[in-house]
């Protein structure tokens, strides 16, 4: 007989279907499994529905959720909290809950405030590009990527085994980091990027100069300066701590870079350009 | 009878055959034009002149450039005006002298010095990637892409056209611009671009992060990280006075992005995200 320890996921609620929950309902429903979702955004909802990504549309009270057998949160950062606490009364028969969101620190720490700690494992899919929204969402995105999973500091085996299977069940590759080590090493890895990438664009936003003057390689180096601000916005301010001497660094950097310039050493200068083109690895 | 003025382009002298000028060598060989080459790496040369893109290698002293209509320089920046004095007393029969580097004001300079200025037109195609030298060249590189003409002060009507039939041949749209106006917008467009993704690069490998562990968004801002060192130092060097004045401005945005940060004004972040996302416009 079955017992439900070995069972598999079979069905899962998403909140919110923007880019990353909506790839992951897609290829959830094309791989059989039921899909509840939910989107504050009514008609794109009824949209999804009728396009077959999500067969149960939940209410905004997310009644039914507990129908699933996992719970992902896939909502902005801040927002992520105060859905949490929307859940709490709500999960009784749910296996595992987790989310998607760029920082893992205070979502973790507010589940297992919530007393749901057990079944929380905080996961994280480096995926997904500039663009947001269930337009911009499509089969496959998560095919090869890295998904970082965060217990919570009393989850079960049972819900490590239920995330790594979610994650898996959509190419993804899961690796498990410490929450403190996760937050810290993403802000070098992707916070800062995107920040660069936008303090570029409004650099040159001040310059009057439009981006469709620059050459290929400016086109990608200021790419993610089209992010959603109000992601980036709480991912930012829900990871401060980590970003703030990584911008530093990036600033100390530039100085060392301006001064060798005003120095008129041309030869340091190749020297400092060297070093970041052994670091491309091209 | 067809005078000296109404003669087009039959034959063009191209010193350099790294992606420019050996991407310029593949489209007007296609095109019926007579090639002439040269490289600094004679293997290199052996084997364009092999695979037809170069019908005539010229030797090191680039004897029999005046064979040709055109002579293109494709060469680094700084290496240009050394280029352009070997070549000052074989330019005879030569109609258009151009180049193809992202700096303008140095060699407009020393053509006009050098006693050629009346066939001098600088050009710089806004053509290309991080990838350098006659591997990474390839059909079409400049095919609807702009390409910016600084005619030296003395540069006859003549010289123009056939700077912008040179261009237009291989699809090229040109653009007539003021030597010191391009120098300064360049620096902004291009240069900085390119010293923040290089400059990124520097700052996550002293963190002792990989490239292959950014996403693919933090992957594009550090793509041109892998660009050549020599190329840009050379660049970055003759462009100073105007890159200078760029870094600072990077500087102080990124400063002013984490006096915001740390003051925990979320809505204060988003706005600044917000200005960012209007610039890119999607």
């Amino acid at each position: 007989m079955e017992t439900d320890h070995d069972r598999g996921i079979r069905s899962v609620a998403i909140v919110g279907l923007g880019l990353i929950g909506g790839s992951l309902a897609r290829d959830l429903a094309t791989r059989g499994v039921r899909v509840h979702g939910w989107d504050a955004d009514a008609e794109c909802l009824r949209a999804v529905v009728e396009g077959g990504a999500v067969h149960h549309p939940l209410a905004g009270d997310l009644r039914g959720v507990d129908q699933a057998d996992a719970v992902v949160l896939a909502v902005p950062v801040l927002a992520a909290a105060d859905v949490l606490r929307t859940l709490a009364p709500r999960l009784d028969g749910v296996r595992l809950i987790t989310d998607a969101g760029s920082t893992k620190g205070s979502i973790v720490a507010r589940a297992e405030e919530l007393g749901f700690g057990d079944r929380f494992v905080g996961s994280h899919p480096l995926a997904g590009d500039h663009r947001s929204g269930w337009d911009a969402s499509r089969p496959g995105l998560f095919d090869g990527g890295r998904v970082f999973l965060c217990p919570a500091p009393s989850a079960t085996d049972e819900a490590m085994r239920l995330a790594r299977e979610l994650w898996t069940m959509v190419g993804g590759r899961p690796e498990v980091v410490d929450v403190d080590e996760h937050d810290r090493h993403l802000a070098w890895i992707s916070h800062l990027p995107q920040l660069v990438s936008s303090t570029l664009g409004r650099v040159l936003a001040g310059q009057g100069i439009a981006r469709g003057e620059l050459g290929p390689g400016g086109r990608d180096v200021t790419r993610l300066a089209g992010s959603s601000p109000e992601m980036w916005a709480d991912i930012a301010t829900d990871n401060a701590g980590a970003l703030i001497p990584a911008l530093e660094a990036m600033e100390a950097e530039l100085r060392a870079l301006r001064d060798t310039l005003a120095s008129g050493d041309r030869d340091a200068l190749a020297r400092r350009f060297a070093d970041a083109r052994a670091w491309h690895g091209e």
